[in-house]
């Protein structure tokens, strides 16, 4: 290894399967480990299934059940004996509701310094505290790795974060990346890995790292990064596994393609306001206001300490009545360490309310806040009607702030307790055991091949859908205009979410944003024609990466997009689903086409493997419309097959599937 | 006082305001407690609003927050705001959302032996576990309780079950109940208070009676009934309350109108199967089915010992990999002293999942089982879907049959503990004292009346209806047949519910499951005539007491009911909303009229101030048809004013509303 990299550079460069480590580059990196969450997870079950995978083939895969706990009908239970019996059948972890969150159970039980993880939840990075490449990524990415295939990212850009000093009292981890999204905002940090180093690490515990790591996700970034030493080692000691612990600290000579400098000393008590986590404030700019909520818990505070300090503040104190106080512990083991303390009976004892390990909150599970009433919470993001509430009001604080204002009710700086109530900060101590339980985690069986899934009527497998042919004869059933989001093609929202593991239910939304009649009229011209052909302006299928977008009108037969332009995400899921992303030549074509024209295609396949120009028919008005398309060979190659499911099977389970 | 009372007789003769003591008559009760929870509470508190009342005349009123605590939106966190500045304003305790299940609070903080509860909650009796007189009502009975209003109900059959000897090691309180369900069914006990005495009473504690007492609603019976004993006294000591205290027992000579005796020494674990409280076998001849769930806790089970023991059955062991063991903590007092014996952590580390103190998976708020798959509750009702699936598989049981079944993954007779896991029963000691914690109840200020009401954008005041108008002309603007039910004329489900306290917006509902037009047909009807009328058969408002199929289509403007017969519960209701019941006084007429014929009422307040017959004139038709009704005088001045409540607010709060 080279004496001049930094951490993050050490990381991907042990991880480098493929391309090179200059910014904006496509490399592959070879993935050790995966995470899925419930709320993704039956896709990506249903994913390897159709893909026929026995087993996986990384060296960890665990499948954590804490998003969907409400169970307010069958559908969540289901999907529970299902993700089940799929984590026993390809070789799983299988975390059991109840025993928290996936973030910061994965790094207690599963997390390795060194290792590479990606998981289908944005907030993976959170297992960069342990000295980790952790990386959010779609369904079918996850699926993938877990396939043995490469994770495929453009090189980020690192940049390197020096900490000094130390966190005065009442002032906490949340502060710190709350700093950061002061002065990065929401999007500054896109395209990037932040890495943080310098003497002010030695102040912050493992799991304060984790929630500036977790957090990190709201500035845009890749990952976050951070060194594996002395403290990773106490933290892997107390969690019982030390001997997973290696050094992975920066070269003397290190450099960074861009660094910053947070004195952790002249840090104070920060909330990011309504309605995004990038509008960070000081608490002292908006103290006073009242407050009908706080909410303590999820990945972005998932601590012992970040309970305990709230036990604590609240000692011989009620939360005052106007406010409801919600603890959201994280996981099992956090709580039977907490109970151990004296501050859990303190918690109860104040009329906290306290709820069952999971996401709840964080993710609109439960526990919405009154309308127009500011709630203040410990989660990662504020992003407008997310709680659960579409006029809420969400801050974003530490637990100190959080318990704080609980006490008061209304917004506090945890400093004035001092003043207020005669109250001396209460540090935490690590202690240097923990009572360490893996009971809910169900390690799969050495060979699940002749298990069998267990689906719920609810769950159906993904569709098979079949290979190119060579000529298509099918008409416009949908002409849009520019920027036309995955929201757009496939709406959220509870009533649509509950459908995600049911393709041909969730496929009766596609378009219903646009045109609710769209359903019927793709059943209609399926019968008739084995297809359709949409077109739309530029810029299609920007915003969320949600496969189903594309999933959904494959199932319902399309055929192609005709449009101006692309956004690249969803450029991807066309291709990955067998959807032909074909672009007009002549951009004034678009002006041309009407809904309701038949479209003939032919010599599609004859010229996608000829490399020879693609023309478009207009039956309807006797006119040809040249198109172009920007897939490489191995794309081509998936679209001829039919989707990147079926040339997966087709080429045995030996290919690098197209991501970036 | 005579001595030859049972208990219930002594509670009914100390607050006889009306009638006489004799089967089947009708008398009114003095009420000296009530309670209200947030999913009836809402409109109670509206209709307090509506009739102007200033204060609550009762001892003590508490409005509880314990169903809707899952918050998916705004909705459920408003409602808690308005039932808070509702409580202040009218002068009720206030218990916050998370201090827990009203029935075991209001036993442990407020029941007093001899006094009596009006409750609008069905499980309202528990608190006969005290020596009170506890019955589930209606709202507008409760609020009428409130207003200080006697409660009218039939003079109660008195059924005294004697129990003997001792319950065996494994067996508890719950199998006693499901005896009784063995023995009676679902509406073996309907006109009955069930009274318990006899020497094994000795060997239930308090709470264990709670959880007969709360089951006796299963029975059919308007309550149950126990002695005030030396085991209530210990009670109330451990609860600080000791000066609350008065012997209450049945004289010497005391009889029963009915008498049974109950053997607890030769009881054996029991369980209700699917879907039926009153499906009752013995825990032998179901057991080995495999389940996926256990639920224990809600407040047919709430007590210390209820969760204390299942935390000792499953020391050092773990919850069965198949199964989803549920922890539904009943109160925050309850969780505090069980937070102080070594069973909850216990609890936490066999792998339960632990919930917000709250009625939950009870009344279907969350934790639904999967499709099909068995669950085992200790809650007291298994109605097909009332667990939010639709084919649920819930059986009923102790918490000891739960424990052991979710410990074995089957349903299992817990006595086969002793031999499969060597292990003895463990037998919980009372303690001689509780950690006591008021603080999440709100005192009432002294006066609230300058207080306003924190209405969300849900909460519409009770609407205000006009007096009774002398002549109507208006149409017929829907026919129904016979055994119409309140389900039909206002559905239920989570859409629908959440409108509770938003009469316009549930009135958009009204008949909508018989014909979907009619809230259009009715607001058009409106503006032309000036409200609507509606035919129907036999027995019309049969089913369940919900006000709002009243109350709706009183706000759509419905002026009459034509029917053949009606059920008793919606015919009051009828009354109490001001829309008038009018009878055909010949059967046949009902099949003269039709749909959208104009009918003609004339003198209508003078013919019923006068005493003088109705007719109906059916001027599509040319016909005319003889009327009758049943209403007392009382009833006609209500009916006159516009409804109840404008009736209270004529007579100023001094009347005897119509109840029975």
């Amino acid at each position: 290894m080279k004496n001049n990299f930094n951490v993050t550079q050490k990381l991907i460069s042990a991880h480098l399967i493929d391309g090179e480590m200059s910014p904006d580059a496509e490399i592959g990196l070879k993935i050790d480990q995966t995470l899925t969450q419930d709320a993704t997870g039956t896709m990506v079950m249903l994913e390897l299934e159709a893909m026929g995978l026995d087993r996986v083939k990384t060296e960890v895969s665990v499948q954590y059940v804490d998003h969907n706990l409400i169970q307010a009908d069958y559908r969540n239970a289901d999907d529970h004996l299902f993700l089940k019996s799929a984590a026993q059948k390809f070789g799983i972890w299988y975390s059991r509701p109840g025993n928290g969150v996936s973030h910061p159970v994965h790094m207690e039980r599963f997390g390795i310094p060194g290792k590479t993880l990606v998981g289908s939840d944005s907030h993976t990075p959170a297992a960069g505290a342990l000295g980790m490449l952790a990386i959010g990524a779609g369904g079918l990415d996850v699926a993938f790795a877990m396939a043995g295939e490469p994770l495929y990212i453009k090189m980020p850009k690192i940049l390197g974060v020096r900490l000094k000093g130390e966190l005065p009292d009442w002032v906490s981890a949340k502060d710190v990346v709350l700093e950061m999204l002061r002065r990065y905002d929401v999007k500054g940090c896109r395209g990037m890995i932040v890495e943080y180093f310098g003497p002010g690490l030695g102040n912050l515990s493992t799991m304060d790292r984790h929630v500036i790591a977790n957090m990190g996700t709201e500035l845009g970034a890749t990952s976050t990064v951070f060194p594996s030493d002395d403290e990773v080692r106490r933290f892997l000691r107390a969690q019982h596994r030390e001997e997973d612990w290696t050094e992975i600290s920066l070269d003397d000579d290190a450099t960074y393609d861009l660094e910053d400098e947070i004195d952790l000393s002249a840090l104070e008590p920060m909330i990011a306001c309504p309605s995004s986590p990038g509008n960070v404030v000081r608490v002292k700019e908006v103290e006073g206001k009242p407050i009908a909520q706080a909410v303590v818990g999820s990945s972005a505070n998932p601590g012992i300490r970040d309970f305990w300090v709230v036990g604590e503040i609240l000692r011989d104190r009620n939360v005052h009545p106007d406010v409801s106080l919600d603890i959201n512990p994280t996981s099992r083991q956090v709580v039977q360490n907490l109970i151990a303390t004296s501050s859990f009976p303190s918690l109860f004892r104040s009329g906290a309310r306290f709820h069952q390990a999971g996401c709840m909150g964080c993710i609109g599970m439960g526990q919405a806040p009154a309308s127009g009433k500011i709630s203040l919470r410990t989660v990662p993001r504020n992003f407008p009607g997310r709680s659960g509430t579409l006029d809420d009001q969400v801050y974003l604080c530490s637990p100190e702030t959080a318990a704080a204002s609980a006490m008061t009710g209304k917004i506090t700086d945890p400093r004035d307790l001092g003043k207020l109530y005669d109250l001396k900060y209460p540090r935490y101590e690590y202690p240097k055991d923990l009572i360490i339980n893996t009971d809910m985690l169900l390690a799969p069986p050495d060979d699940g091949r002749e298990m069998s899934l267990q689906k719920g009527k609810n769950i159906k497998s993904f569709p098979e859908f079949p290979p190119l042919e060579n000529t298509y004869e099918a008409p416009v059933i949908l002409k849009m205009g520019d920027n036309i989001s995955t929201d757009e093609i496939l709406k959220a929202g509870v009533k649509v979410l509950s459908l995600r593991s049911n393709i041909p239910a969730i496929s009766k939304w596609a378009y219903a944003v646009i045109d609710e009649k769209f359903y019927k009229k793709a059943r209609k011209v399926y019968d008739e024609h084995g297809g359709h052909i949409v077109v739309a302006g530029e810029n299609y299928a920007q915003g969320s990466s949600r496969e189903h977008a594309a999933i959904a009108p494959r199932y319902l037969g399309q055929i192609a997009v005709l449009a101006r332009s692309y956004a690249r995400l969803g450029w991807q899921n066309l291709i990955n689903f067998g959807i032909i992303p074909f672009e007009f030549a002549n951009p004034e074509d678009y002006d041309a086409v009407e809904e309701n024209d038949i479209i003939k295609l032919e010599n599609v396949v004859d010229n996608f493997l000829k490399g020879q120009t693609h023309y478009a028919t207009n039956k309807t008005r006797g006119e040809t419309y040249e198109l172009k398309h920007n897939l490489s060979i191995r794309q081509i190659n998936v679209i001829v097959a039919g989707g990147v499911i079926n040339y997966f099977k087709m080429s045995s389970g030996k290919i690098h599937a197209e991501h970036s």
